[in-house]
């Protein structure tokens, strides 16, 4: 059996995915995208960043853009309880042997930067700057209405090992594909905060960034912004969708930023608070899982994705299944 | 039998209502409401008239903004099928012994402005300056997403007098409100372009404007701008709504722009083109016909209107009733 | 240029497309898929046919399902404006030596059938039964909640004689695709009704019927009905979409009935009243036109159509182009 | 400063509130509306007893209707993390000197009873009977397509009593109202499950229940139930709304039983997992607070709730404000 019990007291409280540093190539066109065609709401703009958050966020940001030479992921962003969970944070990657370090970070306090098992570069901060809740701004909105940041996905080699990582953590595992038979975790949906997921694995060539997903609160905000983006010059980064996944049950939208950085919009999962929730297996081989209404998904959703900056990418433990097509 | 069996061959073939001039008494506060706040397009703006659109219309305007000291409604627009029509209409009005005289009307071809037997000025024209319809300009939407006009709903002294004269000119009444009992017609919707209006009639002081009807694509589209005007300053413009008519079966919201004229911003109507189409019939003490869910209407709903310039405005001949409310 | 100036008094008055009935080959499969899956109203059933209708609909039926050997189409139903359209269209068939026919029709009355130039067998009514509008029965809304035939959508070999033939009985363009250069008729969308059509027209091996547009009040029903579909055990008659064309605006998806039969559900087009509307060209080569978003028809959906019963089918004059896919 | 800081260690673990139990005169006429006009999922039906979930529900319940001679509330139900959570719970009310005892309820495991210092009747448990989530049962769906139970909001005698033991317990506060100058609480909005309450609290004659909230995935689904209800013979059922809430930002309506147990359907709150999220201060005086929108409640809304079996009702420690209308 491949997915462990809950974690009741891990050695630190995480208490959900908060943020992700991107590095673009070009700030103004990404600005143009995040901000002027999604909705997004720049909370700051520096020299070489800018700061992004959802409407109904307070923290400062969700999502940073850093000018860099290469699009990749700088680092994924989570938020612990308390101060105190730092400190058990730090004490417990020096017992497993991981890297991690203190760092200064703008606009957030006390600031722990480790790495994974598999070489996924995280932070773990407690405290960042507040700004204003604009959700009640309804003057403000523009584009798909982005609410907040709600889940990370990502590409790794080897599934099982990212899983018994995050789950000793306390993550807990809302969905997951298995192969038929040898019943290998194929991928697997895992959250802190109570929905179905805030950290989700695929076999893949990895560690990479699949997709952060952004919560929208309605389905009529995901069709708009197909409209939108499909006249003003954005067609391109329609990718896939929009669509149902059987999987999580999410009416999604997948994009691509100006730099190849993929983004979900999505909305109708379910609350996955009660402990013994029972996670929910997918087959490999059920087409639903991915669509539930049929439709492919193109090659680039199975292949792309963003890698770590400075991180190798190694192949998948797991031999590489065929794309799952109607 | 208060309902007239329909015309086939009317005098002349009017096309549908049209646009309508209202004066505003600060055109940059109108401009702030219709436009910034409602989403409308500004075709033009000269120094005393800003020209209106909804997202679908190619028409220069369906709504005309003109700098005054009072705020009244100018006049009611109608589009005729072709040049023929004018010289019918022209005729038909001088056999009628009614006012009617032709005018240069900017961005109209001919126009001939005419004034029914209760009052209201009206204008009816074939060509209209044509602009770019900018229902895929999705970029360009805000607001409520206006699309197009759709009706113009009135108070008249003489529901019956509106109602005969209308349908000698080919309108049909798709919807009724009759007195038990009398069968006196107390509401009449009517209507040439095969929805459930262009023109609608109420019993009360007039002749007087109730509203313009705004169709908008979606009940999401009204819910949203709801929202927008309750956080942008716009509070006191919401009147009534959202709700469902039991009439039209219309999903409504009441607005008063800043001078007090009444938006109706709706959709959910349906189809009338089938000639053989029987009106349907309310009785005029059926909650259900003003809101089907049951909310009571406002005071101001009832019994404000904007005046025509310069028409004297007449107590009506059916005795008033009492406000329904549940 | 290939369009005709509108013709105000055309030989007859067509009101709208009414009604289509087909061949299905298991009445009860159908009718599971129709009424218990799509939501339509089964007005009537005999013993070899069902007769449907949508939420709107005051007509006894806007689809026959007949009982019969091979799932083809039997004829495509217009609605006059009266009687006496039915004798002058009579005359006027004669007049262009085209079959035309008296005939008797359960829950019509007098009915003429007649054969266009393409070999699509019509036939035009005035008065059918009529029963009531279950618009305001809430309760009985079910599946995507259908509320009206709006469109009957064909492939010709001939686009440019089928345009021409209807648009001297009065139907006027609202879109069409045109060849670069030669500026040759591809498809044509053309209307009586005041919406962006009644009837449209396809380059293809024809006649034969496309599909029926089955007009719905918003985008969730037809969202909600991929859902229901593809967990009913109908996921295979989901053959394209949810998308936007870029034709007529339409939010789209495209259907399977048990037969192969294929039904649009849509929403969000616009008026068309004016006669003075100018046709929007699209090129052949936009993908725009076909799909705003970018995503790709699958190849029955360019390819596949119901013939029409006894009807030889004929190789289209233009040359096939390619699939246009993103 | 009324509000308390978070608990991060509570004395036992309550993951969300999770049931009610209501006593109803007429089971049958319940189910018809809950079951088949709200569209709940009848899990099973005993002789005195209807057990309900939502379609996105695994437990065997989350409202449970029970034949009574009166229409009372008879226990409130909360989920703990696991066992060991039960027994700290019955040590942690026998240390308060608060009444708590091991009960058998059926679908349950272990349950401990007990009663809160304002008398209203609780009771803890872990496991409960699971069921299959109908989520993806799409064809199930009907009514308002109700998702979960989200909230028990009560009226209190003392606001401030009731917050400070909820408090104690690790209930965090999301919005509050207090009055102004003095800052005395007059409402608040408490949660342990990260949204924006599973309890809630405002100042008037109680114990007593005003409402549970049920959770629906979109306006549409509140906006559709609106229309069933009022065509389907339960207009009187409709009590306030739709509307949009200031606090919470709840898009919501409200609904009275057949026994006037009122049911608030609502979507659009926003997460709360952030231990650092600062309380949101309403003042009394602001009417957004209750109606962003600006239509004022009945009076029956202010003034009515459901009595707990056997539980004295108090009048408020604070003075009656008047009722707040636009």
């Amino acid at each position: 059996m491949p997915i462990q019990p809950v974690v009741k007291y891990p050695p630190f409280n995480v208490v959900r995915a908060s943020h992700v540093e991107y590095a673009v190539t070009d700030l103004a066109r990404s600005r143009a995208y995040w901000v002027d065609a999604l909705g997004f709401i720049a909370t700051e703009q520096t020299g070489d960043a800018l700061y992004l958050r959802g409407l109904e966020e307070c923290n400062h940001h969700s999502v940073v853009l850093r000018q860099g030479d290469v699009p990749v992921v700088n680092r994924l962003g989570f938020k612990v309880f308390d101060e105190d969970d730092l400190d058990r944070a730090a004490h417990w990657f020096a017992q497993q042997g991981l890297p991690a370090a203190w760092a200064e970070v703008p606009h957030q306090g006390r600031t722990l930067q480790a790495t994974d098992p598999l070489g996924m570069p995280l932070e773990f901060y407690h405290a960042m700057d507040q700004t204003e809740r604009l959700l009640q701004h309804y003057g403000a909105y523009c584009g798909t209405h982005p609410q907040r940041i709600d889940h990370i996905n990502c590409f790794t080699p080897d599934v099982q090992a990212s899983h018994d990582f995050y789950a000793s953590l306390g993550f807990r595992t809302s969905e997951y594909t298995a192969t038929e038979g040898t019943e290998q975790l194929w991928a697997v949906w895992m959250h802190r905060k109570g929905s179905t997921h805030d950290l989700a694995f695929t076999n893949g060539r990895g560690p990479r960034l699949h997709h952060i997903g952004i919560w929208v609160a309605s389905i009529t905000n995901i069709i708009h912004v197909c409209d939108v983006l499909s006249t003003t010059g954005w067609l391109p980064s329609l990718e896939r969708g929009p669509g149902r996944h059987g999987i999580s049950n999410a009416f999604f939208l997948y994009l691509r930023d100006p730099d190849g950085h993929r983004i979900e919009l999505f909305n109708s999962d379910y609350l996955t608070v009660d402990p013994d929730f029972k996670p929910i297996r997918w087959d490999l081989k059920d087409p639903r899982r991915q669509t539930l209404w049929g439709a492919p998904a193109p090659k680039t959703w199975f292949e792309e994705g963003s890698v770590f900056a400075g991180q190798a990418v190694r192949a998948p433990l797991l031999e590489a299944q065929p794309i799952v097509a109607p």
